[in-house]
């Protein structure tokens, strides 16, 4: 047990802390990950301080290269982090204090522990965000990459996974392109929210001294300060807001991680695993298994349960800071950890990915997928549209029952079904005509393909 | 059970759907709140087939007039909702038909289910959360009222929940203005990402027929078209998103909610209950409960489990649209209810709470929350902070016991704990005093909350 | 607006509710449903209160003739629930002293509303289940239909959703029973908790009445009774404990439709869907869509939404009766509805799936599923392990380019990877060889198959 | 990179894993806590083999003496934990070969990783929830502690967090104890379906050596072993189950946490926080904050997180492993740290809290808890009971503007508002009276609580 009369705030306090206590509440065993935000924050801190006369420009200067060694013992591992000094920011300024003695406590003026733990997960947040931007853009590169190679490409597109009518490769990975530029837009708007200034709130009640927030937030790079005292110590919605973005991220990369699951197996056969990416069987040789994308969709759970945390613990909290709330960075760090992971195992698996077009071909033949055509083929012909839907029915039945597709059927087979039909049906059923048929903005034709690949070119080339 | 053959879908079917299966998947029980938005969006797209050629121009103006009849039929109760013709839109289609005759069977050309299900859904959520700001925003009104009128109202601000420093009445109910002007905002980053038009996606592959995508969006009042008809029929990030938003603001709403509990136990007492948001009791004569909060603060868990719904659904699926997706509607439903009833019941209650500064004036004695004062006095004297910090500790502790606040303390007494202690010294003890000299910004003193004040009144302008 | 004068517990209020809240609090319009147990709870609670001597025997026969009649009106549609009494509880209540007058008061005596609503929930709960046990016991005998006609059917067993060894279809449904059967298990476990009577409770602390809780238990079938009256009017443990039984057997159904999904999907073409479950297209004719298995995997989500409901509700709330708690009526409802729902469909769905031992033996040799065999076959013959998975991994590489199975390689080709291979090898390779050496308890061998068939059949037989 | 060639299952692939690849996959790191469980688990498969004949009796001491010196090893830190090892399993089965050479290798014989893994994470649940259900005796024995000490003190039971009626604290304390013995009983339940033997499932579909699942089971304490083999692999309901019922018990350790917290708020004043157990201020000398109790509540939500993720990752998994499954360690893992600490804190805070009685007194006043008595006491006067409720709530109005409780009021004011009331009137009032009149099973009066604390004493005997 550690004597409370040592601690900052021991003075009214006879007993010492309970060893269960001081490991159960301790945090700097994972909010040391802050150091480099804390350390960066009271440097503006201590400037704006100075600049605003509170404290001597040479205590300022003082605090600053104090923290600098500090930076730097952290960095090398020189600095041994104490679990009875609680968390990261108590560690650092007990460093500081040893090091430039009397002008370190200074450092402490106009503001408390409340604001700054806020300000320093703001800033870390708001650092991984940019994070999570970059491993989404790398992912959206690599699928853009194979959607280039593979727009001839045509595989059976599904509804209720059942093969419904034929897309492009090209488009199909598209479609997974376009979520994730959608998650790219939400974390920016999120980060709007999450670079705002919370210091200066003080405790709760805001300071007595005369600070300058904007100062302190614009050296530190953030466009807004808080409104409200109150709210900002206790306001974590960023953090929620920023791992909702990392859920849905996670359940986009869990869909595409589902296809390759079910385009690995043999009975699909659409794609090739690359061995990097893949593991074997010790018992079984002819195994491949597609383990990243299973734990990319495994991990996804672990995302929603952190979402699912924050929410939990926000809940009918009074005002202001609770101790409740110290339970915001783990889910973050992890939720963190699992979405830049799984954006690069998925960026990795892609595009090692050898997609078999020869299966998708089979596959366009088992699924009829052309059989909307050839109704709207009779239509054409003048055949009302329900007797055209029947009959297609019909040629879809024989040709099953053949084990071919529609377009293996002889014209006279053809015609017993809707005298209608004539040998240019054929061009009609060609999948490649299917899809390029299809030119509208935003379909699976060709010119559309071209359309959204140099939408992504532009997108991507504003972020590298 | 009903024949499958008379289903539009009927062709290749020979066995009738089951009757459970016809119960376990209609949706038209409550997707018939839909039928405006179906209506609209289906007289857009007729215009724009018109527009483009694909259909004659008379046709849509039947297309057009026959809708206008049916939304009168539904608004009049008359037209009567058939299981099954499963949805709002199959039975919209059908009584058209039935009105028009072969002209309705046009209106589906270029479009499927698939488009049409997605752009209604969007158009609801786009006009519910339009409520939501509302809803916002008069919440917002109803804070300020009672933040101006209590803008020299002093209560013990609590972190821990445990007395720290007097605030302003004022600041405190601004801190939960300023949660809701942030919910407000990130609704408006939601619909964003809602007001995208998926029509002309069709069943997944967009379409054979030269539509004008953008022509029927801007009709609808939407901003932007979908990129990729795949991602367009499956994506249901805008509901889920939507979802999340809703589970913030109950967040807040729980937080408030928990206060005002705890505020009417008569330990506390800072607030009397108005009759119309309370209940009694049937047994107990003395009861006035805060039904009102606690509803709001329980319901705050049902749209918690809306958005776990509407994660679980979309994890892991496969492209393109599954009929899982018919889950997504049910809980925005409620989440929606709920939030708007929530906002309603907080708004009128909030309004009606008479706040008892009399009681938060004897919690102020009983939290010491001048205490910080005294030691920062002792600090201007020349005490070092630590012994200054243990003086005031020492002076907490008489003033406990003989059951009064510090400033209850004589000159005399307090002289015996630190002879530096003057007579001004209750100058600085006095609670008005405290929160005057917090005067930076967003902080409790009476020109920032005079600042918060301008703000919030310049924002709600914008709004009504 | 209602006069709250009007209401029971009006005498210390002046004004009225107000209309929002009205709507926002009620509770009538979902907890009719619980009228059948009030009415059972409150005969119960008559009669004892009759044999302790606290009413009169005549009084008690008033009432429950009075209840009878009650019922009956609840059960022709006679009685009309009115939302300003509030609840279930307040409509009979009031309904009966309308007919039986002063004496209806009576049945008050020594119970409040608070043990009143858990008795009632707790009885309701208590039948539901009952009913889970029901559907899981009738899934449970199809899959065994099921499994008995497909003892000898082989197909892939998956590892990493890859074919890793030979199964008998019967023995993949029977771990689909396995878990239905635990799923029962963990149900009657939970009864043992919601089967305790809270009756007797009275508002929070008792009564001051001599009554006798074990006997209108026993008289309701509940086995226990209370021990702690504060506890008992706030738990609400057994419906969150049941909702979380629904989520497991949920989980399992999904697992379920997952598979019967991508069965369904002609690439891999496991099973024939019937018509009577499925679903097709209006615009694609060669369509049929598995929505029943899909709406199964998706309602998934909506049961653990409910979980995650009732979970948030219960936190951090402190003793005893909150209106919060009000909350836990429609997330069991509803999770009642959609695990009896899909229970029942996915009887019917799996009875009537046609399953195609064909396609399946095609995919074993698309698998591979044989190689392990080929391996431990050479161990046998002395090759080390390694070596002699090394060289079935050869085999599996040239009878892929082949196109063909392991058992399609000749000898000489054969030989030529590893020359210890003799013509016995081609027994060892017969999938229902493999099969049949798995005979160890809990395997796939047909002994193992027999055993389990058994068990299951003993199982369902003390449930019939 | 490590090369796959070394991998045991790396015959078949050329590539070498990606670096990315191995850390996103690799589990040692935190599974390396399963150790004493796997060798546990494998001398129990060494000796069935060799008793079984399938491997010699001395292979079989040969791997029991290497897996002991393994233990050694690992419980002295000197084996050093490989990441390319990936698993606890390999690590350990690595360094057994290398310690005593071929025989270590027939350990594998009719096992595979997947019945292996299953096993130790079964046997190492199984042993946390012993852990969990001493934690809770523990727990529930500081409550009957505390209780023992406070059968006469009283204080305001409430209901909706209004006073209600007076209660015992004792009563108050006893239905916490309800609460975790019902934890407890439900944990026991679990444990059936934890205690199940996975050993000789194999890969999945069991195995072609002799083995003898009930033998290996009966030796490692399993009373069961599992029926199918397919179920046996893919089966993780176990976790599930558990980390459902560690929410619960958190649910419950979280209400209670929310009384402590505002009961040592001021207002209330009800508890003195035990210093060992609170934290304080670096800047407010008055603060002593419940630290404890917060993160208890905080970390509830943690719990909650961990069984969203749980549900999440089994939903919709096909048969029978997947990668997914990985994912079922951490947050059972995370879940039991938490709710043994959570027990832990809790049970230190209780033990060393001091309750106040006179502030629990003064709130008895403040609520008029007795107004139900008075309204009862009418009764028995003959005033009918509507009249009653209203005179009693004119005798509250009236104490609560004088600012007494009700026995304050004199008799002449009471008589003035109903003639009916009479000296004995104050016997009624009292709050002893009041308590001791609750006399039936499960009340609050004192009989009712000594047979509580008499069956409590019962069941902690059991457990000691």
């Amino acid at each position: 047990m550690s004597k409370n009369v040592d601690k900052l705030w021991g003075g009214r306090f006879r007993e010492t802390t309970h060893k269960l206590m001081e490991e159960f509440s301790e945090s700097v065993s994972y909010d040391s990950a802050l150091y480099e935000q804390d350390i960066r924050g009271s440097m503006a801190h201590a400037r704006m301080l100075a600049a605003r006369g509170v404290i001597p420009q040479e205590d300022a200067e003082a605090i600053c290269t104090g923290l600098e060694q500090v930076k730097r013992e952290i960095e090398t591992g020189e600095l041994v982090w104490k679990t009875e000094l609680e968390d990261v920011h108590m560690n650092i300024e007990s460093r500081l204090t040893e090091i430039i003695g009397e002008a370190g406590k200074r450092l402490h003026t106009g503001r408390s522990r409340n604001d700054q733990v806020a300000l320093d997960f703001r800033l870390y947040v708001a650092d991984r965000l940019e994070g999570w931007k970059k491993g989404i853009a790398a992912l959206v590169s690599v699928l853009v990459t194979q959607a280039e190679a593979h727009q001839e490409t045509i595989l059976p597109g599904c509804t209720h996974y059942q093969p419904a009518q034929p897309v492009a490769l090209a488009h199909h990975l598209l479609a997974y392109a376009t979520m994730l530029m959608r998650d790219e837009e939400r974390i920016t708007d999120c980060l709007k929210r999450v670079r705002v200034s919370p210091l200066g709130a003080a405790a709760l009640a805001g300071t007595t001294y005369p600070i300058d927030p904007e100062r302190s937030a614009s050296e530190l790079g953030l466009p807004e300060t808080f409104a409200n005292s109150m709210d900002a110590v206790s306001d974590r919605d960023f953090a929620v807001e920023a791992v909702f973005c990392a859920s849905l991220t996670m359940a986009h990369l869990s869909r595409m991680a589902e296809e390759i699951i079910i385009w690995a197996n043999p009975n699909f056969g659409f794609v090739k695993l690359p061995d990097a990416f893949s593991t074997g069987s010790s018992i079984m040789p002819q195994k491949k298994n597609p383990d990243s994308a299973e734990l990319v969709r495994g991990k996804t759970g672990r995302v929603y349960g952190s979402l699912m945390t924050l929410l939990t613990v926000v809940k009918g909290l009074p005002m202001t800071y609770n101790r409740d709330l110290q339970e915001d960075k783990e889910p973050f760090f992890d939720a963190d950890r699992t979405v830049v992971g799984a954006l690069g195992i998925m960026a990795g698996l892609v595009s090692e990915l050898t997609f078999q077009a020869e299966a998708m071909t089979r596959a366009l033949d088992k699924g009829f997928v052309n059989a909307t055509e050839l109704a709207d083929y009779l239509v054409t012909k003048g055949v009302p549209f329900r007797e055209a839907h029947h009959a297609s029915g019909r040629a879809v039945a024989l040709a099953e029952s053949k084990g071919c597709g529609l377009e293996g059927l002889s014209l006279e087979e053809l015609k017993a079904i809707a005298p209608e039909l004539e040998q240019d049906v054929y061009d009609v059923l060609d999948y490649a005509n299917c899809v390029a048929r299809r030119k509208a903005p935003g379909g699976t034709g060709p010119e559309s393909v071209a359309r959204q690949l140099e939408a992504v070119h532009g997108w991507l080339k504003e972020r590298v």
